[in-house]
């Protein structure tokens, strides 16, 4: 089924907003409703909507509101609409199974669940941009009963926000987001819990990995206090695992029991490297510079046209702080067979690398 | 005390080799010392030593060998030479004690342990520079009878090398990194092991979250097992600490206590608060710009000389992989009163934002 609209969005915070603005960039017809006016003037104010809510009667509505009002909203779109209705939130089993006791079985046709793959750590319309999709993975979740046309339509909700739609069973996609992103979430946090303990003199050996491992632990803690709740099974079944792990690593810790740690390790270098590479792909030989770039700007320009100028694609980067100095050190990544070349160019320029 | 040569540098790996070269840089004559050929052999190519082995009578030992020989070679070098020596091992009180078995107090007093914070996922003297120090803390722990002398020529070492030396005693360091290092390390080696388990269809939800989480798991596991191994005892009891989150969250989940979830959760977001912020500053006010960069050479470099024209200072950026499409999403951190400006100024240029 084609998206035509009009599409009825529910709630105006980063989401709800970002998604109405990618429909407006299609051409396609949006009204906008949410609890909050101040919301809804910010993303009026945005181009977010061009039709009245109270008017409108949509091809689609899309519920974008916090995790714990999805059911009663999704069951009211269903009730109030003869429209498809989908929802964004995190988590996709506890909202579908609210919804099933609040509506019939005919309604439920109409509804199926969806998770957009992106965000920010920043949170409310101000925040929302028409490209917060561009390219993201966007899991479509059918129940057993969802209809085709309700799925086409989904479907190509997320194709028309830039999207690209994966599609999963509501219970595969919240094991699958337990542990990518909510058991991860949650130890993140534990590690920085542990830091607050810590004499303030500790902290200043702090280097680059404490702050990858820790930097998803600033999230809204409202927000993935809902998530997290709303995933308690799949969840609960990781974290007696990792318990287990931690009794595990305890007992090898106490006894000398190197070859236990050591698998621990080995799993761990494992796991790092069936997380699917760029574009999907499965990760190539990769090879790592580092550049001492000083800390002004224009700096980096230069590096980056020079890099340019010796025609070597660069796949990831980071600056590693430097703690004391006026300057930070960048880390490329490129094509393994590339690296000697990139790093002997760039010495050639005038640049301090290493590998 | 000054730090005039020549330096014996026990080890001709990552650190070793880079010690030597960067003490090359000062002119300090070194000479170095390996149970590898190999390993002596491309340390010297790199320029890394200038004086033969056999017939140099040291003012400084630098150990630097694998965690499990810092002991033995820290004593043979104290009751061979009478100079004074130091490790640069990751873990201080195991080495100190181990040490303390096998010399008397007169020979103790010329020992005083290090600690670099500074590595690379690489290892062996190919990927040495003598910048890789530069810039970063050196902790340096003298034990309670060590020479004042030999304190000052360890932090002069440190600062010969281009780094900050920070004084701890060996137990608050090993309790510091325990905390910074050691932890994070074995909890990102816990997530990315129970990816291991996952159906690889799951795995494409991965977003950049669960890969900044893991990044440091994939770290040498037969040097990492070593320097855990060294570290039990400030290690055990923060496990025991995350034990008991563990649980006290399982027993959360089951009991729909969403006050306990949250605690858990406000916790790690002041966690990540308290690690120090770029050049040891206290975090200040930073934003963040996302722009869409097409993935080939180029459009980096044209990215940045806008950037640089526009004269925003970038403190910090980040690639986040698309996982379909042929671009990345920059993320760009700059103080937040220049954001808006670095967002308009690059629309205006062509890019597409967002924050």
């Amino acid at each position: 089924m084609r998206l035509d609209g009009p599409v009825l969005v529910v709630g105006a915070g980063l989401l709800g907003t970002s998604i109405a603005l990618a429909l407006r960039r299609a051409g396609i017809d949006v009204a906008l409703r949410d609890v909050s006016a101040e919301n809804l003037r910010i993303a009026g104010g945005l181009g977010a909507t061009n039709v009245d809510a109270a008017d409108v009667r949509p091809q689609l509505v899309v519920v974008a509101v916090p995790p714990d009002h999805l059911g009663t909203v999704v069951a009211e779109a269903l009730l109030g609409t003869d429209a498809v209705v989908t929802d964004v939130g995190s988590v996709k089993g506890a909202p579908l199974a609210e919804t099933r006791t609040l509506v019939g079985a005919e309604q439920l046709t109409r509804y199926v669940g969806s998770h957009p793959m992106a965000g920010s750590e920043r949170s409310g319309p101000f925040a929302a941009t028409e490209a917060l999709f561009d390219g993201r993975p966007w899991a479509v979740t059918p129940h057993e009963t969802a209809g085709t046309a309700s799925v086409e339509l989904v479907t190509a909700l997320a194709r028309v926000c830039g999207a690209t739609p994966v599609t999963f069973s509501p219970d595969e996609h919240d094991a699958a987001v337990a542990r990518t992103s909510h058991l991860p979430h949650l130890l993140a946090a534990l590690v920085a819990g542990r830091l607050t303990d810590a004499p303030r003199a500790h902290l200043a050996l702090s280097g680059q990995g404490v702050r990858d491992v820790t930097r998803i632990a600033a999230g809204d803690p409202a927000l993935w206090q809902q998530i997290i709740a709303a995933n308690t099974a799949a969840l609960s079944d990781l974290l007696r695992d990792v318990r287990e792990d931690v009794d595990g690593l305890l007992q090898a810790l106490a006894a000398g029991d190197r070859a236990s740690i050591g698998r621990v390790l080995d799993r761990g270098v494992q796991g790092t490297s069936v997380i699917p590479g760029k574009h999907g792909a499965p990760a190539g030989e990769v090879a790592t510079v580092f550049v001492a770039v000083p800390d002004h700007p224009g700096e980096l320009a230069r590096l980056f046209a020079d890099a340019s100028d010796i025609g070597v694609n660069i796949e990831d980067l980071r600056i590693d702080h430097d703690p004391a100095r006026e300057y930070g050190l960048l880390e490329l990544s490129v094509a393994a067979a590339s690296a000697d070349h990139l790093r002997g160019s760039l010495e050639d320029r005038g640049w301090t690398t290493h590998r």
